[in-house]
C-alpha cells in the first residue's frame, strides 16, 4: 500500500477528531468486530455461495480490516512493513517446510 | 507494503502447499481468530497496561491480521490498494465531517 | 441449568474478588474471546474432524461461553429465562415458518 | 433454564428444518458472530453509556448467545449442566483462591 493512501486514512480520522476514541484497546475491539462482519458474509453458506451473493460486501469488509490495522499501527507507532517481515520470519521457524508441507496441523502438533 | 514482502507471504503459503486450505471462508474464520488473539492481550487491562506487558505480542498479532488480509486478497484476486481506496470514499460519504466531528455516534444515528 | 450451579459460578467469581474486573464491557470482550476459542477448534477442519480430535476441548469452551453468559446476566441483573423467552418470541416473528422453512436466508431477505 | 424453554428452542429450529445448517462448525461461527454483535454495543463507549443507550439490545444479544449455546449442546448431545459443572471444577484448579484473589493475571502467570 502506498504512503499516500495511508496518509488519507490518517487524514480521514483526524478530520473527524476521532483520535480521542482510538485507544489501542478500542481499535482491537473494532478489529474483532470488522473481522466478524466479514465472517458473517460466510455464515450458513460456503465460499462460492458467499462470493456469488456478497462479493462487493466482502471487499468492503476486508478493506475495513486493513484500514483499522493501519490505524492501530499508526496509533502505536508501528511500522507495518517491519512487523510483518519479523512475524513472517517467526512463522518460518514455527512451520518448517519439511514438517508442515500440505499439513493443517498446528505448529504445537508438528 | 512493498510487493516484495507480499510475494514473500504468498511464497510462505505456497512453499507449504497450504493454498488448498485457504478457502475464503476459512480465511475469514482465521481473521476473526487472529483479531481475537490481538484483543485477548487487552482482556482485563487498559491500553497502557497491555502495551507495557505485551508490546511484542501486540506487534505479532497485528502482523498476523495483516498477513491473513493479504492472503485473503490474493485468494480472491483483489487489489488491496483499490478496495481500501474505494471503501475510504464510502466512509467519507457515510461520515460527513460536519456531522461526525468529535462524535462516536454510528453513521445510522448521525 | 439449576440455581445451585449458577450460585457456584457466582461464588467462584466472588471467592476471587473478581467482580471488580467484570464490567459488562469486559465481559462482552471475554464472550467474544471464548467464542473464538471454541471456533479455533474448527479452524482448517470440518465438524467431524474437529469432534474427533477435540471433543473434550469443545465441551470446555462451550462451557466457558455459558459461564460468561451467566456472569454477564448476573452483573446486569438480567433473568436468563426471561430474556431468552422474549428473544425467542422475536425470532418467531422475524422468521415466520412458512417463509423460512428450509431456508438459510437472513430475515432481511425473506 | 427450565427444560420447557430448551424444548421451545429446539422446536423453533425443527419447525424451520434448520438442523441441516447447524453443523457444529457453523454453530461455532454463529456463536462468534453473536458474541461480536453483543460486543458491538460497547464499541467506542464505556459500560454505563452502553447500558443507557442499548439495554434492550444487550438483553437480546446475550439471549442469542445462550440460544446458540443450547443449539450447539443439543447438536453435539452435550448436557449443559454437566459440562459447566466439570469446567467450573477445572477453573477452580487453574485459579486457586489464594493465588488469584483480586488478581487479573492469567493462570499461566499465577
Amino acid at each position: 500500500m502506498d504512503q499516500e493512501l495511508i496518509d488519507k486514512i490518517i487524514k480521514f480520522r483526524d478530520d473527524r477528531n476521532w483520535s480521542q476514541y482510538h485507544t489501542p484497546k478500542n481499535l482491537a475491539i473494532s478489529l474483532s468486530l470488522e473481522a466478524n462482519e466479514l465472517l458473517e458474509l460466510f455464515q450458513w453458506v460456503n465460499s462460492n455461495e458467499a462470493i456469488e451473493s456478497s462479493k462487493a460486501e466482502i471487499k468492503d469488509e476486508l478493506a475495513d480490516i486493513i484500514i483499522y490495522s493501519i490505524l492501530m499501527a499508526d496509533r502505536m507507532d508501528l511500522d507495518i512493513q517491519e512487523i510483518v517481515a519479523k512475524k513472517l520470519k517467526k512463522n518460518n521457524l514455527k512451520y518448517p517446510v519439511n514438517k508442515s508441507y500440505g499439513s493443517n496441523a498446528k505448529y504445537t502438533e508438528l
